[in-house]
C-alpha cells in the first residue's frame, strides 16, 4: 500500500492551509524530495471558500470554485490520498484513515472549521449553512424554491413566510451573503416572479454585538450596515437567536420572525477531529500552537488555519480563522520545516493583514486596506480583481469571469439544481419511500 | 390559488416536448391569452439532456445546461407551477398535485421517460444511470473515486475491479457516454494519475443486438464500433447483462467482469406515473397517441416525447424516444391546439429525421444526415456546432463552449463535486451516523 512509502510529512486537510503547505514545501525540496510529502483529504477537490456563498446565490457555478487537488499533486510532485481520516494516534505517531494507518515523521494538522451552534441543537436541525458546496447548492436551492412556493401560495400569512430570509451573524460570511441574497432577490428573482410585490419580501440579518463586522475598524461595520440596509435589509443588532423552528426563529429580545428560510452564519469553530486528540485547546475547539506553530508538548506535530489557536503576539489575541491567515501559515510552516530538516531553526509565524474586503452586492462592497477605508463601486473592483486572481487554475478564473459577467449584464441563474437521484425523483412523484417506487418499476 | 385562474391548457413535464408546447402556443396567442396555458413540473429547470453524458464526465458544468424554466415563462407569458404531479383524474378533468388540484380545458402529458430495468430488480440496485442532473454527478464522482481508490490500492485484483468501467447498452446514449469517459480515462486520467498503468483499464461495451446503434444505418454502427475499439473499448455484442453486484457484472454468455462501475444504458420506458392512468399503452408503457397526438378515446388529452406511443405511419413503428421527436411533437401539437381552438381541424404529425449525430469522443463522431453517413471531425464539428446551437440561454451556450474549450485545449475537470451537507460529511469523519454528529457538536 502507498503508506509503506516513507512518507516524513503527512499534512491532514486539503483547504488553503494544508494545500498551500504542501505546495510551498514540494517547491523547496524540489519534485524528487517532493515525494515524501503526503496530503489527505476526504475529498479530491479544493474549495475556494471565500466566494461559495456566490454559488449560494446563483452568481457562479459549483464546478468553477472546486479544483482538482490530484492535478496539484502531480505538478509539484508531493503525494495525495483521498481518504477520510478517523483520528491520530501521537503516541504512536500515525494517522487512522478508512485506508488503514498512515505513519509520520512530521503531521500537520490543517483540518479546518466547522459551523458553531454555540449547543442549540434545535437551531441546527432547523437552518443552513454555509461550510461546504452541496451547503451553498442547498441555499441555492431553497432562495429559488421560496420563491416558486410563494407564486403558488393564495394565503398571505404563508406567502410572507416564504418571502422573509433571516440570515444569523453580522461578520463577514453573513454580511457577504445577505449583501448578495438581496443583490439576488432585488433584482433577478422580483422581474421574473411578477406575482411576487417587493414588499412581501422581507430581509433580516441578526447580530449578538450592537454593530456589524464585528472585528474591523467600526466605520467599516457602519459602512456595511447603511449599505445593506439602503437594499431594504432589516438590521437586528445587539439581539441573538434563540430558537429556529419550521416557523421562523425568534430573537433574545423577544421577536418572532416568521420565516421559512434560516441560514446560520454566526460562528465557526474547529473540525470535530480536533476534539478527540489529547491536545490543548483554545476558544471554538481550536488547537493551541506556539510561535512556530507547533503542538507544544508535541514536537513534530502542527497545526493551521481554522482549526489552530495562534495568539497574535501583537495584540495577544488569537487570529481570526480566514483564508488569508490559512495560506501565510501553510507557506511560513513549510518554509520552517524545510530550513529545520537542513539544520536552521525555526522563525516565528508573523501576520499582519493587509487589509479587509467585504463585498455588499451589485457595485458596492467595503474595504479597508493598509488602514484606508473605502466603500462603492472602487472596492468592488478591488473585491473582485483580488479574489478572482487568487482563484486556483485558469478555467476557474475563466468561468468565474463569465459568471460574474453574465450576472452583471444579464441575470442570475435562477435554476433550480436538482442533485437528486432518478430514484429519489421518481419515489417523490409516486409518492412513495424509494424503494418502494424501485420495486415497483422492476415489477414493470 | 393560482389554479383559480382559468387555465384552458395545462402542460405536465418542462421537458424537450412540454417546453416546446408551451412556447409555441404562448407565440400563437400572444402574451394575452398565453396566461390561459399552465406549465407544471417538479423542478423549475430544463434540462439539456443530449450532453447529460459530458456533465458525467467532466466536460461541461452541471449548470450549464440546466435553464431556469421560470425565466422562459415569464418572457412567453405563460404561467409556471413548481410542483410534484402525483396523478390525473381524467373523469373529472383535473391534475392531482402537492399543492392541490389543477382543473383543465386540454391536458398535454409529457411526462417524460425513466430507465428501464426490464424487471432487474439487482442490476436497479447496483447500476449507475444517467437520467438526472444528479445523476451525471453521481458518474463523475463515480469515475473520479475509483482512480483515487485504485491509486491507495496495493493488491492487484482489487485495483482491477476499481479499474474496470462497464456500460451496459450500445444505443446512442451508451455509445456516447462511453466515447466520452474513454477519452476522459485515456487523456486526463491516466496522465494525473501517474501509479495506474494504461493496460489496467478496462473499458467494456455490452449490448444485446449483434451491432451497436440498432436504430440507426448498420454501417453507422460498425464505424461508432472501430472508433470505439481504435479507443480501447471491448465490445461484447449480442450478449445481456443478467447480473451486477458489488463485484461485477455477469453477461447471458457466463462471462463475469471484476467492475466497481457499472452504467445502465440499455433502456427508456415511460415515467412510472403513466402507469397509473386508465390508459393504452404500447411498449415501455408508453401511452398510444393517434396521428394528431391525441390519446384515443379522451377528446382533449394528448400524450408528447418520451411517454408517448406515437406510431409513425410510414414505418408502422413507434418513433424513438429522444429530444428531436419531443421538440417536433411539441410545436406540431402547439399548433394543433391553436387551430382547433379557432375552428380549424388539427394536422397529423409528420416526422422525417433529419438525421443522426453520435460523439464519439475528441474529435470523432459519425453522422447520417439525410442519407449521407461521415465521421471523423467533420461529424464531430457538426455534432458540436449543432448541440451548440440549440442550447437554451446564451449564458449555457457560452458556458459549455468555453467548458468544451478547455476540455479540448487543456484537460477536462477531474474534481470530485462533493455535494454532502456539512452535517454529512462530519458524520462521515466521525464515522457516526448524522444525528449522532449533530448531538456531539450540539454539546461541545
Amino acid at each position: 500500500m502507498a503508506q509503506a512509502r516513507d512518507h516524513r510529512v503527512v499534512i491532514l486537510g486539503a483547504g488553503f492551509a494544508g494545500l498551500n503547505a504542501a505546495m510551498e514545501l514540494a517547491r523547496l525540496w524540489g519534485r524528487e524530495r517532493a515525494g515524501r510529502i503526503l496530503l489527505v483529504d476526504r475529498v479530491n477537490a479544493h474549495l475556494f471558500t471565500p466566494i461559495l456563498y456566490h454559488v449560494a446565490t446563483g452568481l457562479v457555478e459549483p464546478g468553477h470554485i472546486a479544483y482538482p487537488v490530484r492535478v496539484v499533486a502531480h505538478r509539484y510532485g508531493f503525494d495525495f490520498h483521498e481518504s477520510v481520516v478517523r483520528g491520530v494516534d501521537l503516541e504512536r505517531r500515525q494517522v487512522a484513515t478508512d485506508d488503514g494507518p498512515l505513519p509520520y515523521e512530521r503531521l500537520v494538522l490543517a483540518l479546518g472549521g466547522a459551523t458553531n451552534f454555540f449547543g442549540l441543537e434545535e437551531v441546527r436541525r432547523s437552518s443552513l449553512t454555509l461550510k461546504t458546496l452541496g451547503d451553498a447548492i442547498r441555499i441555492r436551492n431553497q432562495l429559488v424554491e421560496a420563491f416558486e412556493r410563494a407564486a403558488v401560495e393564495p394565503d398571505a400569512r404563508q406567502r410572507r413566510k416564504w418571502l422573509t430570509f433571516v440570515v444569523v451573524g453580522g461578520g463577514a460570511t453573513g454580511v457577504e451573503l445577505m449583501g448578495s441574497m438581496a443583490t439576488l432577490i432585488r433584482e433577478a428573482m422580483l422581474a421574473t416572479y411578477t406575482s411576487v410585490r417587493p414588499r412581501e419580501v422581507r430581509l433580516v440579518l441578526v447580530e449578538a454585538l450592537p454593530r456589524l463586522l464585528g472585528g474591523l475598524d467600526p466605520r467599516v461595520g457602519q459602512m456595511a450596515a447603511r449599505r445593506l440596509q439602503e437594499r431594504g435589509v432589516e438590521l437586528r443588532l445587539g439581539t441573538m437567536v434563540t430558537r429556529v423552528t419550521e416557523d421562523g426563529t425568534t430573537t433574545k429580545t423577544g421577536e418572532f420572525l416568521p420565516a421559512a428560510t434560516v441560514i446560520w452564519a454566526a460562528g465557526v469553530r474547529a473540525s470535530p477531529l480536533a476534539d478527540q486528540l489529547p491536545l490543548e485547546r483554545g476558544k471554538g475547539g481550536r488547537i493551541v500552537v506556539d510561535a512556530c506553530l507547533e503542538v507544544p508538548g508535541w514536537p513534530g506535530v502542527h497545526a493551521l488555519g481554522d482549526v489552530a489557536c495562534f495568539t497574535d503576539p501583537s495584540t495577544g489575541r488569537p487570529l481570526p480563522p480566514n483564508a488569508a491567515v490559512a495560506v501565510r501559515q501553510g507557506s511560513h510552516l513549510a518554509r520552517n520545516l524545510a530550513a529545520v530538516l537542513e539544520g536552521s531553526r525555526p522563525r516565528p509565524f508573523r501576520y499582519q493583514a493587509l487589509g479587509e474586503l467585504i463585498s455588499l452586492g451589485r457595485n458596492v462592497a467595503v474595504a479597508e486596506i493598509k488602514g484606508l477605508r473605502f466603500d462603492g463601486l472602487p472596492a468592488w473592483l478591488v473585491w473582485r480583481s483580488f479574489y478572482l486572481s487568487h482563484l486556483m487554475g485558469f478555467k476557474n478564473q475563466l468561468g468565474v469571469l463569465l459568471d460574474w459577467s453574465y450576472a452583471y449584464f444579464r441575470r442570475r441563474d435562477i435554476a433550480r439544481l436538482d442533485m437528486a437521484s432518478e430514484w429519489a425523483t421518481e419515489a417523490e412523484m409516486l409518492g412513495l419511500p424509494a424503494r418502494e417506487a424501485a420495486r415497483r418499476r422492476a415489477a414493470s
